[in-house]
């Protein structure tokens, strides 16, 4: 197995090699432990069939400024158990049945095992998170709960939305900004303070990552309804179903004429409702509101934004090269 | 207000000051936060009446060393936050409708705030408990994460054995050291380190606080069954009612005899009955069993030896007895 290709004599991972090696660090923490209900589901969430792309993203980030990305490798592997245990407990939230095609934890185990297994990822989260350079070990600690608060902030915000038709664009964008951007952000920020960067560097990374974050997540509604039904992971159309705010709706909602709101309204209050039917009408409204264009146009600005930032990083381009490509796919990607 | 006396030159705090000082420093978390719905349950649950225990033994066990209480409040105040946050979960998990005669966050706001709300107070401890000098956070964190990841550890086992009936004494004292004793040693713990006492000293009070805390489950045990109906917080009989494997549920289980134990069955699986009813017939047994003189035999033990690894610790008694003086109350405690 080939960990590295030489470049101008210096190491430069591909996304391939470092997922490699957080599956590799991911396997070895120790959950083969008792009392196993409390166990057996971390390790069923942990090693299910994840991106892993906050930890690719920190081992990136370090590897911009080092050879050497073991030394975010433990805050990567806390920062992939935290993201899983949002996961967890927003799927419990949620009421959601399937997760990367299996059944969600509250399925298998029940609500229960699902809360505290979940309080056990996120102390393992931590446990992972310290483990850097004791002249580090504030910052980053001191980044990652600041994050790991706003994540939880977003997560109120949208489950406070569900129950409001007049949530505005820019309340949107700051809830996506919590619930998404920053872990992506503090992802590529602790990854850059282990590689030894300046703080001036690792704050233009976590800016960077601020606005890939959101393009991430407004392409992850825009592919809820235009994406591609074989490749997509979810059932498209499952946030039209369950009325999710997502961009698509709010701007539905903010841009329709009368005829198109009453429209909204009544599948918005609709119950027993063919999911075909209400997917096929509300999608009708998004198209005739030219909602995809708007929305690939917003991705664009972000996607643009987060370029910007990553140019005036003064890091050889050789270097920058794969995270370039991790960031177009995800910017690409059709599933 | 006097917040210390002299006593041979140096500051000894009283319980009451230190419960202030704790209180003080919780009112100052800043909880007046948006998303309101996920700041309203943290702040009805800190400033709700709890003894404050946990925190009152951080600083005392700084005030054995240190004249400087407040070398500690911080971490102490994680303490509570972590241990109002498992309060929080627990409740969730176990359907609990009331807390220190107040409704339950779950039943005030819904069940989705308590996950939450209660994720978001675990981050939070962790930042109060991350607020200590450098050299001594990476042994403050292992330790507070070791034990956090023990408490869920204690609460799962807790919920397994409510599914069983031939749980040892032996598993239900692992079960308690988990679930309560090893947060009390922590506490202790955690303020001697902050107290600058040497890593033995540390160590000894773990052990102190391992005792007393198994010693002060085990009267929790007790009080449910035979604690002074006017003045003990819950009503009396809840564990009975509820089929919970405490101390003497487990000890009537293994010592009954045949007619015993089919009378026992016959409470543990019925369904539909009078609570009053119930609760005497068990009482009866436990009664016959002589087992609030074998509980409390054995809670004067734990006492004992709490009180042996006390007098091994090199500190002047005039310092000791704050300490000395609030285990006594929780020893003599009829509720």
């Amino acid at each position: 197995m080939q960990f590295y290709s030489y470049f101008i004599n210096k190491m430069i991972y591909s996304i391939r090699d470092l997922e490699n090696r957080i599956n590799d660090a991911i396997k070895k923490i120790p959950l083969d432990l008792s009392p196993q209900a409390l166990y057996d589901p971390i390790r069923y969430v942990l090693s299910s069939d994840g991106k892993r792309l906050r930890p690719i993203l920190t081992l990136m980030a370090t590897n911009l400024f080092s050879d050497d990305v073991s030394l975010s490798l433990s805050p990567a592997v806390g920062i992939e158990i935290f993201h899983n245990f949002t996961l967890l407990h927003d799927d419990l939230m949620d009421r959601a049945d399937m997760r990367r095609g299996n059944p969600t934890v509250h399925q298998l185990w029940g609500n229960n095992a699902a809360i505290l297994s979940g309080d056990a990822m996120l102390i393992q989260a931590y446990t992972y998170i310290a483990d850097v350079p004791l002249h580090l070990l504030p910052d980053v600690l001191s980044l990652f709960s600041k994050t790991a608060m706003e994540v939880c902030q977003g997560q109120q915000y949208d489950m406070d939305f569900e129950k409001r038709r007049d949530v505005t664009e820019a309340e949107y964008m700051e809830m996506i900004r919590l619930k998404t951007a920053v872990l992506i952000a503090c992802s590529l920020k602790i990854g850059a303070m282990l590689g030894k960067a300046s703080s001036l560097d690792s704050d233009l990374l976590y800016q960077f990552g601020i606005h890939i974050g959101m393009a991430f997540q407004l392409k992850d509604d825009l592919l809820d309804v235009y994406g591609d039904t074989k490749t997509f992971g979810k059932n498209i159309g499952g946030d039209i179903v369950c009325n999710k705010k997502t961009f698509l709706l709010i701007k539905a909602l903010e841009n329709s004429n009368a005829s198109q709101r009453k429209e909204l309204d009544k599948w918005l209050t609709a119950k027993d409702v063919d999911s075909t039917t209400k997917i096929n009408a509300v999608k009708n409204i998004y198209d005739e509101l030219n909602l995809k264009a708007i929305s690939e146009n917003l991705i664009e600005k972000y996607y643009l934004s987060a370029l910007d930032c990553f140019s005036n990083l003064p890091v050889a381009s050789a270097r920058k090269n794969e995270l370039l490509v991790l960031v177009d796919n995800l910017m690409q990607r059709h599933k």
